[in-house]
């Protein structure tokens, strides 16, 4: 009767295990597996699977039959290997324990060392190696280790002891403490723990071994192991192996040592082995800096024989894992062992150099090659980003609501920072939020800090527009417009103060923060060629301006899938104009301001198309409530209010009360539910005609000078077919009219953006008219959710994200399971009435990877994202396709 | 090879057509065809079927190969029996030619008259009948009626040319026109008709029939037949039949006349014979109010032998029917013929006394009696209303926000209107809007009118909660706070003058208007017993208090689908505590503010259990934003000004200014999207917690007093399982402790509010911990629809109902594609996770007909709505259950 395999040994040229059984060896017991078959010399040891842990936990932590016979014959085979025994005094085994599960959670479980030793085999240690006190801070080490990690107990205890002893023999530091002072402590330190549990301390080893093997799977379920893997989504049933391991030393004396190294340089990605070790030391030595390690070339020569070895096995593990390796090794008495090897962490620029160099060597093909970088880092390498080595004087942490890092004087009016930022200075705006009328103000900045507002307010949107960092929602600064200043956490930063802002993170710090700036080099265009082979989905920018597009199109981007229109309206010579035209109720008057808005827009569409050629440009028709172009409600208020009370002249008053009357007619409760996107077009017919006319008169000149243009229109925020009837055939009257009277033939679509639950479930009618989909994911997140951005983010969602309530905020991340269904719903609804409709995503989860990735396997055409972002998502959509192919 | 029939005859006594073929031969043409089979004296003709008209459209406006034939067959076979032949001088057959469409489309579609008469047979007509005017006046009106609907002159041109006749003969009514003026007439028509179009009139009754018929059938599609089929969901595929019928005349003397009647009184359901007659006139006259009409009793007088049979008809035609006939009649020269029988549309009060009247008279049966009731029309029952009769100034419409007319004076402030209201005044309390803080003059008005706000707003919501008359959203009226009046439409309306509200149809009137009663009876509660025996799905209420509790069970309510805590929090003692409790940010001062309102908590549930008896009572914790109990901004934002201006006590200025600054912190961009429902409950664990404990403590000390009671605790906004899963455990964990600290067992359950789009699509993870569901239309349709109601109904949405952009408001009948769906989907899942799933609705669409048989057939077990929507709830699940049985 075969028997399950709960044991895997290794040791002596040969393992049970391999890198492949990661899932039942953990990460560390499959790696020294593996090493030890590729002929690398790891001291021998064995692993209990994972499968042991889990047993143990389902079964009332009862150990599964057979498995204390396995660990025995393990434990023969290895004394047989090592020449050592169990116990022994002359030449005793010892072992460390130690968890390893299939991901690294470091720090989260328990390691015992030093295990074998008792009152008896610490003399043959001490014999055996010459070093009494090496022997007994050993002993002293374990005893203290079981206490703490078997029996539960508290280590500042036994610390409290070890100062009572240092304070006895009036020393200072640990290792000042002489052989006589260490055993009296190895004494003092069982007696406590007889004391305080009641249980003496075991002299035999294999007691030791499986109250050990014991306490480290009991440490899988400890309290800060089960909140780190909540927070990292490491399943509970995962379990952990446990690692039996002989014992080797660094620091039994000169030709002794230990170190950390990585293959390539995990900074720059350079084909250089990089790393640092001590002699004579323990591997905490190297990690506590009490002692200065040296660089790995150093060992070339200090120990030339174990550096040789060394630089073999990297070349034989790179060879082998066809990855850069971070290794951990001691060297005992001149023999080098190697204790752990794994996949090396990286910067974004050094994946992208690896990856690169590998596919030139040929130790991996293109696809490895793209699979190697991690998107979401791609942000690090594109905008420029506070110097994460430098030393900031950190102020306070806001929403990082749009990229990139940039240093100003503090100025808190919009037209002092329009006139100072065109003069040359470097501003930073800093406002309780942003209106319509700051825009001046804004585009004259270096960045833009806001008290309030979350990641779609006014600043938000408007500075991922023009591309300018900005950090958003800082709640902790208080902003005093009338002494122009703002205060946090007690300091107080005055207009003209230099600041700097992460938009990237968030960070607003004081003073100039050193910044880097964005490392595009050789080795990311080729990454993103290869990306670009690959991968089957279409990648779009969301752009706003000509300025815009030529940057998507230098990051990559294959046409524009969002034109806000509305982001026209703010400029600040049409503000007034769009004022005009939503205060009236003449339509007269309306028409008239539109007639003055139209060639305005006309030439930000020719702009626009010119910069992208033949590619698709797909234009949202106006979207949001008109108001937004209004001013801020509470300050009319608070101004009609003083003039009255003033007793000012009554015309003034009269003007002041019209528009407060205004603003209060077309004020909402809730805006984002109120009266936009296709319903204005239904409402103000003139204004979706005037956009329509605008865009086929820019479109028409083009194509009479000669040049290709594919313009996409697009409806916004349709709820029912009946709202992209009416809308559509007015898009396509006036389209029509304005080619026919340009005489000019043109191919172009009508479409509408998915982006409200009763889209989604009525697709299959909306499809009936639009020829084209185009998820807006932000408002289907926050309809779906019955949440808004504003509302929710900065408040209770990032409560929900730090409580782990929600595992992601899902305007950042796609929510796959209730967002995504309602996508998947409307995709095959869709596609049932028009079989090739072309589905695009436009929110801003078309810049997210695990979101691409969802929007490919959903059978979507392209993601549009903003030109940043563009990268990323061609890098994302090539990993997916890798991903489902293999 | 048979042919399609296209023409059915009816005449002497059998006829092709019946009842039951009214698709094909229209209302009108079976029922005369069925009249015909029953031996009732109809004047013979034939139907062209709706088939004809179909096809006419299908084919490019050409009738289908053999109606020519079947038309001569059946005018042969008329003539015959008419013993009358088309043309004929001596005694010329006339026909009139109408349309009749499945469903009655009254005046859209044209009808020609006294067809067959030309310059000869008009003279036979006038020998036959001795009364040349009577024959030239008929003759004339034939081609007026040619010339207009044949030939679609404009109709005011022929009056145009009568009343230059006029002027000539200096007479002052048509009728005094004598012989030769209508001779004249007739050729003055002819030559316009001929000067106006080209064409000869046709003196061919043959040719006046085709143009006639065609005319008809081209009048189903006139502008105005279409936007009525479009206003009241009329296929256009359906088409109308043609109807042409041998003239009868009841103005061809004394022994003549024409009348119209019901089979029973349609306003009070009494049987007895209603309606009236003219002798010697026509059925125009009837109707024009020319003349006055006699009742249809003094007909036994005057003509006794036409009285006998009409009503030996009238007894006949019920019995056949089974339902009140409205016919209309004419006697010619002493005989009777019948024009028409069509079931006589009647008020409600009639059509519940008419339908148990006829199942005691044992006509129908419960099932046909209960079908019999439409239950919109309940509404008119179960509220005062204004006299539809009466004559009222009206001053102007609002939103229809809460049933119920009433009358007082006009007061604008809440603390004068409960000073007065609590000292026996009738009074209106009039508000731009209501907040919390109005509750008191509420509670004392006997009405609210509001000039903001939408069917949900603060007013309508409240007013509808306490069942009080309210009109919202009334935006005509402006009021004036300081002057303490209203204008509306150039008048003004001060403190203390009358007006009227009814919330049941939205008008303001000015002064006292007279109101009538409800009219509850025996026949009301039969009908209802009827109803009750017959569906199966349960009927419940929407109650906050015990008063509307008690008021539900008697309208037959069998429980609580919601109670809204927050109501509660409203009531003047508690708003400062609860206010307080939304203010502090330190813990223990809000949990001190909790533990003075759990004692009132426990009251107020205690007095709904007790009403409640052992029905289930299902109370939803706490759901609107906190905001929602504070000042208004707006108003603390002039008052900050002002003081500040002012230079005010500092520290009066500071507390107002820190208010502002609360509210300022709470306040949101999207209210309806913002920090409420189970949000709330997670971030202030400690405000369920006591609603929790109120509720388990009221059940509790109930049980020990030996009563029963049955509570369910509902989770609102409900959007992951996760919130469900932390917010049920803390209710579960609290209810426990309660009844174990009284030592109480108590059956209960804990479910959730399914509310948003994404609680339908993962509705099975949320059944794996909601105990039931309760699908929160109101919400659901917002969130689907994206749109607010506050913002969306009488602005944008109101656009789109007039504009037939939306058939119906979502929020008053469920939206069964889109909303629908989505319940669909959750029901479904919820169902695969929880066989059992107990799932009700309590949005206000529990109490919408059309919405309820959704609900029946989607699988719901019970609606819940409004006290008084109860009978109509339960009315409309019996007729489902016997719609989808039949």
């Amino acid at each position: 009767m075969s028997e399950n395999k709960y044991v895997y040994f290794f040791g002596g040229g040969e393992a049970d295990g391999r890198t492949g059984l990661k899932n039942l060896l953990g990460g560390k017991g499959a790696n020294l597996a593996e090493m030890t078959n590729l002929g690398i010399n790891v001291p021998p040891g064995f692993t209990i699977t994972t499968e042991v842990c889990t047993l143990y936990y389902e079964n009332d932590e009862n150990y599964p039959r057979g498995l204390d016979e396995q660990v025995e014959r393990a434990l023969e085979r290895l004394e047989e290997l090592m020449d050592q025994k169990f116990g022994e005094i002359e030449d005793p085994l010892l072992v460390s324990v130690r968890s390893g599960a299939r991901e690294s959670m470091p720090g989260m479980m328990d390691t015992v060392l030093n295990l074998g030793l008792n009152d008896e085999t610490v003399k043959g240690l001490a014999k055996k190696t010459g070093n009494d006190r090496f022997a007994y801070d050993s002993y002293r080490r374990f005893v203290q280790m079981y206490g703490n990690v078997v029996l539960g107990m508290d280590g500042s205890d036994f610390e409290k002891i070890i100062e009572a002893k240092k304070e006895e023999y009036d020393v200072e530091i640990d290792t000042d403490l002489g052989v006589k002072a260490l055993k009296e402590l190895v004494k003092e330190f069982k007696d406590f723990i007889k004391k305080e549990t009641g249980v003496t301390f075991p002299e035999d080893p294999k007691e030791q071994l499986w109250k050990a093997i014991t306490a480290v799977f009991g440490s899988w379920n400890n309290e800060r192991a089960i909140s780190y893997r909540n927070l990292n989504d490491i399943p509970h049933h995962w379990g952990t192996a446990v690692n039996v391991q002989t014992m080797v030393y660094g620091n039994m004396g000169k030709n002794c040592g230990t170190g950390v190294a990585f293959t390539r340089d995990p900074s720059t990605g350079e084909k250089k082995y990089y790393g640092e070790y001590l002699k004579n030391a323990q591997g905490e030595d190297v990690v506590s800096g009490v002692r200065t390690p040296k660089d790995i070339s150093k060992l070339e020569d200090d120990m030339p024989h174990a550096y040789e070895q060394l630089v073999e096995i990297f070349e034989k593990l790179e060879q082998h894992y066809k990855d850069v390796q971070d290794v951990e090794f001691t060297i005992q008495q001149g023999e080098l062992y190697m204790l752990q090897t794994r996949t090396g962490k990286r910067t974004a620029q050094a994946a992208v150099k690896i990856a690169v160099d590998m596919e030139t060597e040929g130790l991996i093909d293109k696809e490895t090659a793209v699979m190697r970088i991690e998107p979401k880092k791609l942000d690090e390498l594109l905008h420029k980003r506070i110097d994460p080595d430098a030393e900031v004087d950190l102020l306070a942490m806001g929403l990082d609501a749009s990229p990139g890092a940039a240093s100003g004087t503090v100025i808190f009016n919009s037209d002092e920072a329009a006139e100072r930022g065109d003069a040359g200075e470097k501003v930073i705006l800093v406002r309780t939020e942003t209106s319509p009328e700051d825009i001046h103000g804004m585009a004259a900045a270096q960045g833009i800090l806001t008290s309030r507002g979350g990641m779609t307010s006014h600043a938000a949107v408007v500075a991922r527009g023009m591309g300018k960092p900005a950090v958003a929602g800082c709640e902790d600064i208080n902003v005093d417009y009338e002494k122009e200043e703002f205060t946090v956490d007690g300091r107080t930063i005055k207009k003209g103060e230099y600041i700097t802002i992460d938009g990237g993170n968030g960070e607003v710090s004081y003073g100039i923060a050193p910044t880097i700036d964005p490392e595009i080099d050789e080795n990311f265009k080729t990454i993103m060629e290869w990306a670009d082979e690959i991968r089957k989905l279409g990648v779009r920018t969301n752009a706003d301006t000509p300025e815009d597009a030529a940057k998507a199109i230098e990051y990559g981007a294959e046409g524009i899938g969002l034109t806000r229109t509305e982001h026209m309206f703010f400029a600040e010579d049409r503000l007034p104009i769009v004022q005009k035209m939503i205060l009236t109720s003449d339509k007269t008057v309306r028409e008239e301001a539109l007639e003055k808005l139209q060639p305005m827009q006309k030439e930000d569409f020719k702009g626009i198309f010119e910069a992208m050629g033949a590619r698709p440009v797909t234009i949202r028709l106006l979207d949001p409530p008109l108001h937004e172009f209004l001013p801020d409600h509470d300050q009319v208020l608070v101004e009609v209010t003083e003039l009255r009370l003033k007793g000012d002249n009554e015309e003034k008053i009269k003007e002041k009360e019209n528009m407060l009357k205004a603003l209060e007619r077309m004020e909402e409760m809730n805006p984002m539910l109120g009266h936009r996107g296709c319903r204005l077009g239904i409402s103000y017919p003139e204004i979706y005609n005037m956009q329509v006319r605008a865009i086929f008169e820019a479109a028409g000149e083009l194509v009479l000078e000669g040049k290709e243009v594919t313009p996409e229109v697009m409806i916004p925020l349709v709820s029912d077919i009946a709202e992209l009837e009416i809308t559509k055939e007015a898009a396509k009257k006036a389209a029509e009219e304005v080619l026919d009277e340009m005489g000019v033939e043109l191919d172009y679509t009508i479409g509408t953006m998915i982006e409200l639950p009763r889209a989604c479930v009525t697709a299959d009618k909306i499809a009936e008219e639009a020829e084209f989909f185009s998820f807006g994911t932000n408002d289907l997140t926050q309809t779906t959710y019955g949440f808004s951005r504003d509302d929710a983010e900065g408040k209770f969602l990032a409560k929900y994200i730090e409580d782990n309530v929600f595992k992601n905020n899902p305007f950042q991340v796609l929510d796959q399971e209730g967002v995504g269904q309602l996508m998947q719903i409307a995709v095959e609804k869709g596609r049932a009435t028009r079989k090739d409709l072309k589905i695009g995503i436009c929110g801003e989860h078309g810049g997210e990877p695990s979101s691409v990735k969802f929007c490919h396997r959903t059978g979507l055409n392209y993601v549009s994202c903003s030109p940043f972002r563009v990268p990323l998502a061609r890098l994302s959509a090539a990993q997916v396709q890798i991903e489902d192919q293999s």
